[in-house]
């Protein structure tokens, strides 16, 4: 039996999940084992100012890892789980997944000429970026359910790819993949230089995700958990064995979908979780319901500048893309989570921008 | 939004996930130093009889470790997968898992008294064990729903704990978990010796493997793919947060299932499978529509007297359980996959017996 093929109306949500580029940013690594002989005379953290965030990470894995500690935690129980669009690369103005799925409409409607004056495609076509702006996001469902799905899963991947060789975004006009925080990556490569497993929980489409993660963020594609589909086991005209991508979702990995995402995916409860918006809140949430000492963190993104500024918490504008409530950011202070700054806490943003 | 909540009627294979108990069987490793140093002076698979299959394994292992060889793998793209049930532990004469469903009924019957006049409650209380065996997939759906969901997952996993702990089979009057195929055990050891990442991939369910696996298989949980049902977060009397078992089936691990799940789960195409039966068939299919080489095997039971004999293929005596039919050995035979004879190929069968 193939899991079931319920009708499932595809969320919002799970059509904002930000995607990427694969011309590949070789993040540079931190000596592993300088590290791990002699932690206290490296900074692992160079783009992080001084601070209570920085301060908490490196706190977390002195303890967590030091078998004298009361909270030492065994290698195998260390997971860590991060967040991708807004807390590993940018999610504004718009997540490059929903940039990538409007990509390939121009090649669906070649195939199928009808749909040249049916909506969504006849405004996608006409290039119009000001009338694309006000599709509702049943238009944009209809799109993704069309560009990214009925192919096989090498397809896929040979699409993603030709794609993400191409595509730069339109501020720094760079390749989406580089336009991932260098503190976090740096934080990536600490927690794995002690022991940790770091996996990508997001609510991108996980085999979007899975196919630049490992050469962008050092993480392999079985550790990515995202948004997916189901697929369906055939055979060629020729008689070799196929899988097919269908419209049809088995989990929405957003909100409650992450805790869940991660018990069907992972099956252990992780330590530590990144996030940046109310899409994380749940996923925080479980993480800290577990004995032990927790590490639970939230990127406010407050420096429009460098970045992008945007809440609404703290008086920052508000948006439908990451959106980061008061709410949420009260939680957090209330339930010893860390907002970092990414003002006051970044030394720098881009891995790209001089080093400090 | 939450994985979709379709009504899912749970398919037969599912109900006989076998399953075990905790007592830890400490399986002796190989020493991995020495292996890697000098893979050729000792004998990884010592309980292998010399032979084609065992030759098939060592062949496979040398020639994508070996950078110099044109079949070498990347350690990344390492992965091997193997079926629970019939492949690394006893399936006969009815998968564990359903042994453990039933165990729990009279503590369901106690808290629902209703229930003690319903079939199938009425038939499993009466303790009658010929008329237990006439009961049916719908009556066996019934009680899998009643006694393993609609408890949190911490709860399961202490119920698992308090069963395992307790139980022993029919025949050896030993814990499930020690009813593992030796010459399996030295597979997994040697593959994970040599840099493979090692998957168990089976109809069972997915959170009670997941339970014993790294114990018993030195598998982790994150590396169990099994039959899985949804989970719903939400918040207990006390506002903590509590992730609760739902009856709804998100994927069926068995058939096409298995290269399904495996994708869903895993994202990259394995280079080994190991299996049993035909719910292992679209598993090894799809294995071998990768390009380079790559190992696919099947056990077969011949071997009654050391075990069970069962097939129907080549003679042997048909089942239900685990059926390895003729068309199976057929295919297996025209494709390069190895069928393992269980009697000619294993020096012996479990670790308890006496070291060859």
């Amino acid at each position: 039996m193939k899991p079931h093929p319920c009708p499932v109306s595809i969320d919002r949500r799970s059509l904002f999940p930000a995607l990427a580029a694969l011309v590949i940013l070789f993040v540079p690594l931190l000596p592993v084992s300088t590290l791990a002989e002699a932690p206290s005379t490296v900074d692992a953290l160079p783009s992080w100012n001084d601070g209570a965030a920085k301060q908490a990470i490196v706190n977390f894995v002195k303890a967590t890892t030091d078998k004298s500690n009361p909270d030492f935690v065994p290698p195998e129980e260390r997971i860590a789980t991060f967040d991708q669009d807004g807390t590993l690369w940018v999610e504004h103005p718009i997540y490059s997944q929903v940039v990538y799925s409007l990509d390939p409409v121009p090649a669906v409607v070649r195939a199928k000429p009808e749909l040249a004056s049916v909506e969504p495609f006849k405004t996608v076509m006409s290039g119009d970026r000001e009338a694309m702006a006000t599709l509702t996001t049943h238009d944009l469902e209809k799109m993704l359910a069309a560009t990214l799905t009925g192919m096989t899963v090498d397809t896929f991947n040979a699409e993603a790819k030709k794609w993400t060789e191409g595509a730069k975004d339109g501020r720094w006009k760079r390749p989406y993949t580089e336009l991932i925080y260098q503190p976090m990556q740096e934080v990536l490569s600490y927690l794995r230089a002690n022991g940790f497993k770091t996996y990508i929980v997001t609510g991108g489409g996980q085999d979007f995700v899975r196919f630049y993660s490992e050469k962008v963020y050092g993480i392999p594609p079985e550790q990515v958990v995202g948004t997916a589909g189901s697929t369906k086991y055939s055979y060629d005209e020729n008689g070799k064995p196929i899988l097919t991508k269908e419209p049809k979702l088995l989990l929405n990995d957003n909100d409650a979908g992450k805790p869940e995402g991660i018990h069907l995916m992972i099956g252990r409860r992780r330590i530590a979780a990144f996030g940046n918006s109310t899409g994380d809140q749940q996923m925080l949430q479980y993480t800290g319901a577990g004995d032990g000492l927790r590490l639970k963190m939230l990127v406010l993104h407050d420096d429009a500048e460098r970045e992008y500024a945007y809440g609404p918490a703290q008086g920052l504008p508000d948006t439908k893309v990451g959106t980061f409530p008061q709410d949420l950011y009260d939680e957090a202070k209330n339930d010893g989570w860390i907002v970092i700054s990414m003002k006051n806490d970044w030394k720098r943003i881009f891995g790209f921008e001089r080093a400090p």
